[in-house]
């Protein structure tokens, strides 16, 4: 038996993803500041737009959706395919709907705006840019709790869902108190993580890689692979050992 | 004399755990995300079921019983051997029957669910994936304690337990305050640990590697050992040093 | 598309950065003590005003405006360019500002100075020096989110705006707890991240570098670059590996 | 002058320990989960009922007495040598005893035992297994100041004491505050600490070690030696260096 | 523009200083227990009292006036150039000043003491041993606010001052939170920072070494320097790589 | 100028400490458990008493008086010469002692006690083993405060005292928050720090080694020395790197 599979249509990472990203899966995707984590989810957006008709939703926290459109295409993405498929929801639109109707807490009105954008447009794909600017702008009061309750939710949505985050794949140093370990949930209650880094081929150069470290259903590769950019097209092909 | 031994069936484990896991035992599986936790202890099912018709409850707090079965069905495990023998508790059949009655408390309604499967079908084997979902679900007043009992319970119940968890084996910083040391409670009460790892064979490439860290009542192998899957066959080798 | 670009008209810079920085960005300066982040920022600041006519906002938390005169004197930047072009807003005049008006709080005080200043003189570049002075002096009640709210605002203002910081760019040791994350705000919320280094080239010597770390929109290089500074001008290399 | 000295008859372990253990002596056995402590202190009491007829009494605060006696028959020690000389008190009889008085505190009923079983059958050896489980069990206010009454009157008890312990023997971040030391205690009030670890030979192997770190009154060694164990049997030889 | 700069005179650190301190700059020297921070601050007060005829102020935090005296005299200093241009104001003389006016806060009194000080000889350096000692007396409400406005008076005072410590230039493990960052305040608040160290040339020698990390206003070097010290008179010179 | 020095008259050691300690100094002796600190300090109040007529006070919290002399003379120790001119002071001797008046406070006890036996005996050593059972008696309300006036009393005392204790003489993390450095103020409150360890000289074999950190007044050596101990006797030499 084979799941239904999202392909990137990215050169390369669909054989590293083991054929594409269980359909419904909730996917993290972490790396720290310059891994080009947005754009690589525009990307899957973008292709998916092109390649399978998909509709995407993506909500921008920490842009606004003019300066979001400008670095994509900056970037060299093209914005003619994106602007029809991929519905850009940024905190400005969001804080401006929800002063209209102080009452609705921040992660309801979220919850709403994509259910409602489901019904209406139909919804393949979800990205939630970021975890962090989420942390902030959520207010959680039982993070933990909330944030297992909101990935149950968007598990049984339907749609396949990219949440970007800095914090890293594998705690490096355990804490184990599991009320310091809240950050982490993101890990282990994701269907998948991909993990994006800069990596010192020497003390001055450093290349970008990507790995995928986890993917519920799927036999996906285990090892690093270099990822590669040029006018607005990823690759990933395999990296050699430094 | 020789304690009765649960077997893997998987080639090489049982081996590797001197003979098998001593019946009744609590068994920690712990990994980090992507190393395969819920996919071993399936196998350990599955295999059971297969050749002792042994009777198995898999208690799946991340995932929901569909969504899991997707997963095994997907990864090539045969689902007509696993239907019959796996019973499948998922985190929503759980809260719904917590919902009719709210005044049962989470744990107290888990053991009473494993008692009554016990009775009913019997119960030889137990999973709980994960603790990490049964921290946020169980909202323990004492975890530390909480944990203790539960733990001493299931080793009353005769079946044998997996439970697990991203939590590492053994602390790499030593934490020395008991208040901060609880997730280490799960290493320490257990009467096995068994760890999961994906070891960097170089700096792009892993190789999955499984150790039996701690056994009780068995002489078990101390070292660390290659873990391969392919098509729904786990097998355990002697792991070159790389 | 291309974003409009500041230059830093700093030999070797504009192309490690992908040609400037794109206008209105919000730019962390990040390095510990003594690696030059007030000069890096001010040579930038004084090249735009001789190069470009660029007015600029110079805000100063850490020395007085004359304390900060004669460093940048001393280290021989031509200050008959600077004193019509950078204007200098030091902790002092801020605190006398506001002994006469106690009720305004000082990041209200700071956005309507900044605001004034750009409606009388117009202004193209502002420099916080540094955000752990900022910390001290504006008391946040919740850290994160007026960070994060300042951000933004600082983002619609149209100025680019440098943030100088010794917090690093990327945590070594995760820490999970995302109430013990807000110092990394900075670095999730910037458009872009310069990073400023002295790298032991030896146990005994000590060469002074630069990363690009992250900056949104543009394909700007990602690895380590040698900083050199000789009588008011900095120059930016490759780097030889040691 | 020569200290009275307690034998482990174990195969060159009493000349690592200079002797052997002086009598009266609290001795931290400390190691990861899976390093033996448990087996070793076993050996110990067991060894010294058949050849010096020593009584002993050993604590079993993580496992029922059938559970451990079925663990250590398992491991191939003489249960007819163990029964009539190693006194087992176990966690259920503890908590039965104390559920008939609620209002005896868990410390002061444990010294009672042991005062009780000294006076019966004599007591020449304890073994307190663990020290983890004790803090979940005794839940003290004052852990630090209680530990430290309870290691003085172990002392005046004249028995020689084993206290189990996953805490390491060293910390190897040392975490300043007095407050955060408490589990160091165990460390620094004991007379003697003997350190049980496995240790990495390869990427793959791994080889018992022990190390005695402090034995007041004795001139024990200083350096780790292999620790083997077959058939009920340990041995202590010299390490070759890997 | 040169800024007018304060020499040490010791052989090789001028140079190393780019030419001296800028007068009137706030200097961290920061160096383990062991590392002579009192030894090298008192040689710089006392080469400027004999060169430039220079008038001191030492606060002696930890030790009393005697016993820092035997100990300089100890170490072979000078003691008749000493006494008349060096004025020790010790904890002890603070205390009996203090007790007989209980409502004078801490700080205060240190800064009219060095107030009047600064009327009545004239004040050209200012040395504070240490920053730890001061922290226990001092009772700080608000640490960080409390030093930044203490360095913000010490620098508009015009002496220029020398602040001893043992926290470290630089934090080795980034600590994000704010409120856990107090220490390094004297680092980012200092115009200066001298580092002195012991560096390990096998497992079993050390080198005493110096490095100025941060030096407002100079073009300092940025390397390590080996620090000598014979008779009372200290060098600095080259260090080879070991 | 030359202070007047305490000898150890332990081969080798004195040369290491530059003549001596000097008289009236508080010295820290740190080294983690087993690295004999006790025996070091029982030596050096044994030989000044044998050389020079020293009279000792031993505050002993972690042992009974008996206990600690039946270490000292299993170790090899002359008894003899020991028993006249060491007073020992044990915790149950001053816990009696406290008893009979609850209402004096334990430090306050320590210091009378110390008073009283110096105008007695006269007292030209004490040794205080160890800090940590210090802290868990005195139950300090501001461990900081408390230590920094208790070693201000010792250090005008006259007699030179050394505190044995296991904390590092240098934090391998600096914890930059000055509430959670307690422990160093051992450290940084001292005149000397002597730092015993045991150092891997492969990965089974350890050799004993001091290093004098510290030593105000004292122009002491820098490096690792070898400890030997043999039948009561100690003696510093230069150790091999290896």
């Amino acid at each position: 038996m084979e799941l239904q599979k999202v392909k990137s249509w990215i050169d390369g990472f669909d054989e590293v993803l083991g054929g594409g990203i269980p359909k419904g899966s909730v996917v993290i995707v972490t790396g720290l500041p310059g891994t080009m984590k947005s754009s690589l989810a525009w990307a899957f957006l973008l292709n998916s737009a092109r390649e399978a008709g998909a509709k995407a939703l993506y909500v921008s926290l920490e842009q606004t959706r003019p300066s979001l459109e400008n670095q994509m295409a900056a970037m060299g993405f093209d914005m003619n395919v994106a602007r029809p498929s991929i519905h850009i929801l940024d905190v400005g639109s969001i804080q401006k709907e929800l002063g209209r109707s102080a009452t609705k807490p921040w992660m309801e009105f979220l919850r709403r705006t994509i259910e409602t954008k489901k019904k209406i447009d139909g919804i393949d794909l979800v990205v939630v840019d970021s975890l962090e600017a989420l942390d902030v702008l959520a207010r959680f009061e039982d993070r933990r709790t909330d944030l297992f309750h909101f990935f149950e939710w968007l598990r049984g949505l339907g749609a396949t869902t990219f949440v970007l985050t800095e914090a890293p794949p594998e705690p490096s140093i355990p804490i184990l108190d599991p009320s310091t370990q809240s950050r982490d949930d993101a890990g282990y209650l994701a269907d998948g993580i991909v993990h994006l880094k800069l990596h010192p081929i020497s003390d001055v150069e450093m290349q970008r890689r990507l790995r995928v470290v986890k993917m519920r259903g799927a036999n996906h590769k285990t090892g690093f692979y270099a990822l590669m950019f040029e006018s607005g097209r990823f690759s990933v092909t395999p990296a050699m050992s430094a």
